[in-house]
């Protein structure tokens, strides 16, 4: 007997007929003899129709009565779930954040998990129920209700995982895994059975948006395994773990692209000590995240830096510069919002320095011009011009996942 | 400085522009000194709306669950209503019926109030703060959300007014006060400026639905001030209290009638001790409430026993009467869902009989025909047909409040 945790987020919730699925699903795992804990987003559209609500009352409502608000959605997802696992004649209950005992810190809308206690659920397990726990939220010590901002029911499946020491973290979304790349995209595609936790945390980052950073990062922090699958087709999914299979002899696990990015150049900047840190301390101060930098050497005292923003944050970072431009001492600003970012992903490039080559030679035998490069242990990032990035993402898939 | 409570039903924070109505009143009491603990219902249909969706999913779902559910409604409800008075600019809280220390008994949909520990909410009007609770809602010793059922927003505001030694419960509504008949039908009705307890317990028996009877009785027994006044005018209401002032020299304080009564007749029933006893104890072990009585004077041992009941029970009534027969002994059965009731009620008719003369001379005098009679202290209900109702209540408030 296995103790699993499944998650399953708005869109699988939406209606009656879909809430009536996820019991299915949910049953079925316990009717096999597991132990079942179900962390629920809020249905559908809830969250937005509640946000709605207070803007045409309050332009600028205080974080702490938006999670007042906002804590209903799944407030009433996991009651409807508990009914229609009530009506498969199981025997179930549901629980709200404080009630499941996830405590948080006071940062209302944006809250983290701090500790669990995990008391109520382990009693409710103990006498054979189904347990039903609001995901997204929590309790502050002031006896607040908090949420815990975007990614957060994949948060709460994992803290409870991790508290309860489950076997298994399911996270059931409406894609059926995590793929070699965009399967909708890229001819070819294949879905991994299994990735490592750091390759998944790339992947996030990268724009593939299965999984959220925070329960990644919360996922290895505590060993928790994870398995992404879908809710709709019943097939297995991908487990991530901190050590995964060899993926079919090949050194990458994945292929994915980002076109939301802009690229900034600085053009004849002074070469002295302290140039880049008031550029990227300018930057970071007003929240702006730089991605790929990359610094040219420079020719009689000038040198150009080229770095990545996302694109929403161009046109402000953009602005930035140009107010400091005289205390930079830049002499001219390139940017270009028509770049995109791919990336092959893969723990098995570690020591493996030929995968980079074979990268570079993919997109030069397909004509697409590589205008900036950066590289960590287990991920290569190139930025192409926008229209070269679906191209970009075949040639390099079929390169390295051709049978 | 006084502290009031103040209680707003469904229909007065019905949508964006009534919250803003309602934090208007609210604020307004603030600005004027006062500490204010306000206690909302949920909003308009939210509660029929939740019960849908619960119903589309389990016809028959478990009250536990369905407390989970619907105490989402005043939770939406008092979070808007604080982000209202944010935008007003007053310092403001929501909290739910476990924030709020309303702790009940475990039944579930039904919970009674057991004890109320309002350190919160006097933690947070010692800061100045305007405190908005949920009606209707608390929790239970085993930490799981309950309603109060029917009137328990008014129960919630009560009992906080109790709890927190406040100086005035108001409870708002549609209407704006106690009148001394119902003013959409009987010409002539006037306005109550104070009614008592008993007076006010009467009249919410006898169908006029301005305050639930749980509520008042809990403000006669912890000797909270009630006023009952309309969100709409902002004009005084009707204070509700131990001793009133005399109602401009009448002995009764209002009229009121009651269709929603039948009445059955049980005819030549033996004459033996125990035999009321049946009737009514299986009437009673069947959750049927029965008003009036009358049991005639018996000839030949058999006599006939007639009393009303909620029309809505008289099928059940007489069916379960029908299958007793035998062991009652009765030899035949009546049933008439064509009466009303029609009530005075006033504590001046105490030590004054000629008040129930009067009363039966305005009926005789409309040729309004007398079912039946029930009399208590403070007050005379007579049973007539249902064509005649609204005439009797006319009759009989020109009789008495005749300027």
């Amino acid at each position: 007997m296995s103790l699993i945790v499944q998650k399953f987020g708005g869109t699988s919730v939406a209606d009656a007929d879909r809430l009536r699925h996820v019991a299915k699903i949910i049953t079925d795992t316990y009717a096999k003899g597991h132990r079942v804990v179900a962390v629920l987003s809020a249905q559908g559209d809830t969250t937005d129709e509640l946000i709605e609500k207070a803007k045409e009352i309050n332009p600028n409502p205080s974080p702490r009565e938006m999670d007042m608000l906002l804590s209903t959605g799944e407030q009433i997802s996991v009651s409807l779930c508990a009914m229609a696992i009530e009506a498969m004649g199981y025997p179930v209950v549901s629980l709200t954040g404080w009630q499941s005992g996830i405590l948080t810190n006071t940062v209302s809308m944006n809250a983290r998990i701090k500790r669990l206690d995990t008391e109520r659920v382990e009693a409710e397990l103990d006498r054979r129920r189904i347990v039903i726990v609001t995901g997204f939220q929590g309790i502050n010590r002031l006896g607040d209700i908090t949420t815990l901002g975007r990614g957060g029911s994949d948060t709460s499946a994992v803290a409870l995982a991790a508290a309860l020491h489950a076997d298994l973290c399911q996270i059931y979304t409406d894609v059926d895994g995590v793929y070699t790349a965009d399967p909708r995209e890229v001819k070819g595609a294949r879905k991994l059975d299994e990735i490592t936790y750091n390759e998944m945390l790339d992947l996030a980052t990268l724009g593939a948006q299965v999984l959220h950073n925070r329960s990644v990062e919360m996922a290895k922090k505590y060993n928790v395994k994870l398995e992404v699958l879908s809710s709709f087709t019943g097939h297995p999914g991908t487990k991530i773990k901190e050590v995964a299979k060899g993926v079919e002899k090949s050194y990458i696990s994945s292929v994915a692209k980002d076109k939301n990015i802009a690229r900034i150049a600085l053009l004849g900047v002074p070469d002295e000590t302290g140039t880049s840190f008031k550029v990227f301390s300018l930057l970071a101060a007003n929240n702006i995240n730089v991605d790929i930098i990359l610094q040219g050497i420079g020719q009689a005292e000038r040198k150009d830096i080229c770095f990545t923003v996302a694109e929403g944050d161009l046109e402000r970072a953009a602005g930035l510069l140009k107010d400091h431009q005289e205390s930079i001492g830049f002499r001219a600003m390139e940017t270009n919002a028509d770049v995109a970012k791919v990336s092959v992903v893969g723990a098995g490039m570690i020591g493996s320095p030929g995968v980079a080559a074979k990268l570079f030679e993919a997109l030069y035998d397909a004509g697409i011009n590589i205008n900036m490069i950066s590289t960590s242990e287990i991920k290569i990032s190139v930025l192409v011009d926008r229209k070269d990035a679906a191209k970009a993402v075949q040639v390099i898939h079929d390169k390295f996942f051709a049978m």
